[in-house]
């Protein structure tokens, strides 16, 4: 975090007044106080342009607490129906990849609903009698919202091409919806390229052929492996950055890095700060500082090009050398 | 599937008589008839020893009918709750992963719960109000007998190790459902090493560290994304075996390739029997022929570290080349 507030002040032209405020939120909160989030913090966040979050999770919290108390609570009270994924393999990466292929597609997961939204419960728990539910929910208001928002990223890309990633032969009810909706949607977008892969055979296209992507449209769950797995064929979770946006502006918009919060190196300086840089980038696009984001996306891809890997860099190292290439 | 029965004649002793009976079932019968699984089949089906079934679907049937009307309606009739997906990278096979590493582990999919029972539905379709749901359904009962199985086999293999993949953080009572049994179990078996992942995690490590899999066990729609994806980094889909077990034996087990039935080549000869071969081989361990099961896959092995890949062979190449190694 310390490493995106650098790049980020230096990138911003001086005549750019940055107010930033801190929000101790998180495992040590939870441990302190035993709050994820307050309602007034949440009030409170609502008045900020936009908000950079650390990632968090600690092995010291039962799984779940701020996942969903916490990061899925701001996605959800902050309507953040578009959960944008970039993926780019940045020269002089390592990928796990033979061959190195041109990978750069950008993933937009629908955030606010799918087997996200808390719905379900556990009857008898446990007991051998034991039933636990999991109810995906999806509306036609909120695929349509966000397959419109996928339309409109590919039809400004080059490449044009939006693929829809679902499982429609299994799971019918939903899948019909997000398919029906594509194609409908499509129809007002003849210049994009269309195409729907079941969320199986996209895994096997994200590692024998990731060039074929250009903007991919799923649902929640479907997205969060899906990026996970892109970023681990584009150089690792050390890179992915995310936005969690509300294209309204009814409330603001998140950046993330998309990894954990790695808290067996928490402190150690060995962490690698470019997927929080990288999200800053996002963030400044989306509040319309177009030259900054590119100067920071730049910037990364400059360093990575350059760096020797000989001799690892601490966290602070990284992050100096972001910053001075953006002020530069 | 002529191949898969090539082979399968090929490999047995003299004395066994080998009795089959034939099905027509999939996409021509649907189009001739309307029909995708009557009564009457299903029942005549309970009285094998074993089903082969050959890869279904087609583009020209609309998406999930022969899917729910067909395979998923045999694996839950038939009461298949371990869907067993082994994955080997094989010498001589092409892998999208540079460095071909060590790969040798085994899914242990649910197959009778989870987001595949078909439960939910849709409201208003077609409209903008639309609300479509999925019902993911668990159970102990369902959890704990495709848990203890998983123990066993990993128990039964070298290295003992045993990945419990789900999404515990997000789908929390379903998830805690999963981890619970899976702790309690754990303490039946203290040789077996065991580990817990989120799917999104876990398709990370299955690019960048597979070899540090041994048996996985995870829910119906997790184990149907990772296991095409550990086909894929094991040298493609062509060679993904599969089962559909019913381990108490009241119902027959199915057997099939993970693939799909790829229209596109049917009947050009240039489809990959091995996968089919490979689950011939299941078919003969699930049946007590472990001596047969082996040559199978030695054959296996060897015709793929022999083969020169100069000159394509077809399929009718390949099985011939193949009975003959196991009859030899
Ligand atoms: C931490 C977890 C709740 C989260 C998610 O599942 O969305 C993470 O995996 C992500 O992808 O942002
Ligand atoms: C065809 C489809 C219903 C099936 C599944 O989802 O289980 C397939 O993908 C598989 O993995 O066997």
């Amino acid at each position: 975090m310390a490493q995106g507030l650098k790049v980020l002040t230096a990138v911003l032209p001086q005549d750019v007044k940055l107010e930033t405020q801190e929000y101790d939120l998180g495992a040590r909160r939870w441990h302190a106080t035993g709050e994820t989030l307050p309602d007034a913090e949440l009030e409170s966040l609502k008045n900020h342009d936009a908000i950079l979050l650390g990632a968090i999770g600690d092995p010291s919290v039962p799984s779940g607490v701020l996942e969903r108390g916490l990061l899925l609570k701001l996605r959800f009270a902050f309507d953040h129906y578009v959960n944008l994924r970039p993926s780019k393999l940045f020269p002089n990466t390592a990928t796990p990849l033979a061959g190195r292929p041109d990978i750069d597609f950008v993933v937009v997961r629908e955030g606010t609903e799918g087997p996200y939204v808390g719905n379900g419960g556990s009857l008898r728990t446990g007991t051998p009698a034991e039933v636990a539910t999991e109810v995906s929910l999806n509306t036609a208001y909120g695929v349509e919202r966000v397959v419109r928002d996928a339309y409109a990223r590919a039809a400004a890309r080059p490449r044009k091409k939006l693929t829809l990633v679902h499982k429609n032969n299994v799971l019918v009810h939903a899948g019909h919806l997000w398919k029906n909706i594509f194609d409908k949607v499509g129809a007002e977008y003849p210049e994009v390229t269309t195409d729907y892969l079941h969320v199986d055979a996209a895994t096997i296209f994200f590692v024998t052929q990731p060039e074929r992507f250009d903007v991919i449209v799923t649902d929640n769950l479907f997205g969060d492996i899906l990026t996970d797995l892109a970023a681990a064929v584009t150089g690792g979770i050390g890179l992915a950055a995310s936005g969690n946006i509300n294209p309204s502006g009814a409330f603001p918009s998140m950046f993330e890095p998309v990894h954990g919060s790695a808290p067996d190196i928490a402190g150690t300086g060995k962490a690698d700060p470019t997927a929080t840089v990288l999200s800053v980038a996002l963030l400044l696009r989306h509040l319309g500082y177009e030259a900054e984001a590119a100067r920071i996306e730049t910037a990364v891809a400059e360093d990575l090009a350059e760096r020797s890997g000989e001799v690892p860099r601490t966290t602070d190292e990284i992050g100096d050398a972001l910053a001075a290439r953006v002020s530069g």
